[in-house]
C-alpha cells in the first residue's frame, strides 16, 4: 500500500478536508502516477452533494487527472517513469464483453469501474484524481501528447472526450452543420472539436455573452436563445445539435430546427424528464439521443486529435484549498469555463 | 373533367355521402385509374374529424388506393391500360429538391401533395381514394405484382410503407432484435417484414388476445405489457423497437429493453407530447426517433418484397355504405386488422 495526500469530503455536501487516503500496491499490470492537475466537473459536484444517489462517502472525486508516471508494474509495456499520462472517468472494465472489446468501455456489460465512488472489482470503493497519486491498470491510461500542457490537458479527459465522442459517432464533418447548445466547459469545447473536424459551427447560448469567445473557438454563427424567434430563423437547420446542457430544454423548438434525419444528441441530463411531441420526430425521421463519455481508445485519439488542431480548453487553475469556492462558482455558472486543481498546492 | 362517385364528408365528423366529384382531364404524364379498393386508415378518421386542424370539406378521405389503369396521358411511359397498379399516401412534389431526387418525396422541401386534403400546386382539392376513378402522375403510381391480390394489396401503400421503411432505414435483417409494439393494422404487418428481412420479432401488445395471430405471423416472442414486470425481464434486448401505437407510452420503460445504440421508431403519434429521463438515453446511448411513410421508389420495393415473401395484411372487406360503421369499429379497436371498401358497391 502506499499513502497519498487527497481532498475527501467526510459527506454529503460537507467542505472538503485533506486527508490521507491509501493507494494499492502495485498489481503486474499498473501504473503509479503523479497527479499534477485534476480537472473539476460538474458531476463531482452532483456526486459529493449526493444528488444522484448511492454516494459512497469519504468521497475522493475527480476524474479529469493528468500527470506523470512514476512507477510501474512489472508485466507494464506500454508505459514507463517520466511519461505523461491521463486518466479520465472509468478505471477498469470487464474487457471481454462486446463493448469493451470493441474499445467502448463505458458500455461494459458487467458495468464499468468509475474513477471514484464505485466499488472496484476487489471491493474497495475507488479514490479520484483530487490526490496526488493513483494506482491505474495501464490498460486505461492514456498517453497525453507533448504538444499539449498537462494543465489544460486535464479537462480533456472527462469534458473533452464526452463532446468529442458523438460528433465522431454522428459524423460531424466537412458540409455538416452543427449546432453546439451551451456555451460551458463542455460546449466551448464542443465547438473546438466541430470546428477541427469541418463542420459548420452555430452556438446556441442563453445570452449574448460568449459570443465574441464562441467566435473566436471558431463557431460560424451564434444565436442567444432568450429571443424565441431565432427558432423560426433557424427552422430545419442542422444536421447534429449536441446538448452540453444539463436543464431541461424546449424539446420541439430544438427539434424544428433540424433537417430531416437530424438528430439531437444530449451529453447533460436534468433531472426532470424532457418532453416532446412525436409529431415533431415523425415528420422529418429525426432522433433524440444520448451519449455518455468515450472508450479509452477513442479518448487517446481525442487528445491526439486535440494537439495536432490545436484545441484546448479555457481554464482556471485554482489552490487546493479553493475546491469549495470553486464549486460554488460553477453553481453560478461563474467560470470560464473549466477549473483544474494543481496538485502541487495539496 | 370526368365525372366520378365518390364518398365524402360535408362537415367534419358528419356521416359519409354519396358524391359525384370531378377529376381533371388527363395532362400527358397522368393515368387514370379505376379504383377497385380503398383500405382504411386510421388517419383518414383524424382528418374526417378534423381533430389533426386543417381539414377541408368536403373531404373524400382514401390513401391507400388499389386498382386498374383504364386510360393513360400521351407522354406516359411506365404504364398502359390494364395495368395492376396502386396509390398511397401522396400524388406530387416538386421533383426537383434533395429528397424528391433522392426517391424520398414525403419529405419534399416544398412540401408533398398529399392524396386528400391538400391542394395541389394547381390550387385545387385533392381528392382520395373513397371514389371510383383516379387521376394522378404517373411517377406517383406503383405496379402492384401478379401475386398480390387488389384488395389485400391496398392497406399496403400507407399501413405497409409506414412499418418496412423503418425497419428497412434502421438496417432489420439476419442477428438483430426487433421488438413490434401494437398488433392493429401497422403492427401484424410490421411483425411480417421483420420476420422476412431475418430479424428475431417480439411483439409487445396491451394484452394477451393476439398472442396466436402474431405467432401465426412470424413472431417469435409475445409479452403482454399489462404486466409491468415484462419490461425487467426485456431489459437491453432489442436492437430496435417500432412502435406502431398512437397512445402515449412510458417511454423509460420501452427505452430501458433497448440495447446500446438502439433505437425506438415511432410511427404514430400521440395528441399529447410524451416524456422521458434523457439519462434513459444517454447510459446507453440510445434514440427516439420518428419515421413518415415511405418513398415512391420504396414503396415500389415493399410491395415486390411483400409478393416475393407471401405478406399480406388481414383485412376485412367493407360495403361503401359501412364507412361511418367501420370508423366507429376502429375507434372501438374492432378489427383484424384492417378495412378495406370494395368500390364496386359504391
Amino acid at each position: 500500500m502506499c499513502k497519498t495526500h487527497a481532498l475527501s469530503v467526510p459527506t454529503a455536501k460537507a467542505p472538503f478536508e485533506k486527508t490521507t487516503i491509501e493507494r494499492r500496491e502495485l498489481r503486474p499490470n499498473d501504473i503509479l502516477i503523479d497527479i499534477k492537475y485534476c480537472g473539476i466537473c460538474h458531476s463531482d459536484i452532483h456526486s459529493a452533494y449526493d444528488e444522484w444517489g448511492g454516494g459512497m462517502f469519504p468521497m475522493v472525486p475527480g476524474h479529469e487527472m493528468s500527470g506523470v508516471v512514476t512507477k510501474v508494474g512489472t508485466a507494464v509495456t506500454k508505459f514507463a517513469p517520466g511519461d505523461r499520462v491521463g486518466v479520465g472517468c472509468f478505471v477498469d472494465s470487464c474487457g471481454t464483453c462486446e463493448y469493451c472489446l470493441s474499445g467502448e468501455e463505458q458500455y461494459c456489460t458487467k458495468g464499468v469501474i468509475n474513477s471514484y465512488n464505485s466499488l472496484d472489482y476487489d471491493g474497495n470503493l475507488t479514490y479520484g484524481g483530487y490526490s496526488e497519486h493513483i494506482v491505474v491498470k495501464e490498460e486505461f491510461v492514456v498517453r497525453i501528447p507533448d504538444k499539449l500542457d498537462l494543465d489544460v490537458a486535464s479537462p480533456l479527459l472527462c469534458a473533452g472526450i464526452t463532446t468529442y465522442s458523438p460528433l465522431k459517432k454522428w459524423n460531424v464533418g466537412p458540409g455538416k452543420k452543427v449546432a453546439i447548445v451551451g456555451m460551458g466547459g463542455l460546449g466551448h469545447l464542443a465547438v473546438q472539436f466541430a470546428h477541427a473536424l469541418g463542420a459548420e459551427v452555430t452556438v446556441l447560448s442563453q445570452s449574448n455573452s460568449k459570443r465574441d469567445e464562441a467566435m473566436e473557438l471558431g463557431a460560424d454563427h451564434y444565436y442567444a436563445t432568450s429571443d424565441s424567434t431565432v427558432f423560426a430563423e433557424l427552422a430545419n437547420r442542422f444536421d447534429l445539435i449536441l446538448n452540453t446542457v444539463s436543464a431541461n430544454l424546449d424539446v420541439d423548438a430544438y427539434l424544428s430546427t433540424l433537417r430531416i434525419d437530424g438528430t439531437l444528441v444530449n451529453v447533460g441530463a436534468p433531472s426532470e424528464p424532457d418532453s416532446y411531441q412525436v409529431f415533431s420526430l415523425i415528420m422529418s425521421r429525426r432522433s433524440i439521443a444520448g451519449s455518455l463519455v468515450g472508450g479509452i481508445r477513442e479518448t487517446q485519439e481525442m487528445l491526439d486529435f486535440s494537439a495536432q488542431h490545436g484545441i484546448a480548453p479555457k481554464i482556471e487553475v485554482i489552490r487546493a484549498e479553493q475546491v469549495d469556492e470553486a464549486f460554488e462558482r460553477i453553481l453560478r455558472s461563474d467560470v470560464r469555463y473549466r477549473f483544474v486543481i494543481d496538485m502541487a498546492t495539496l
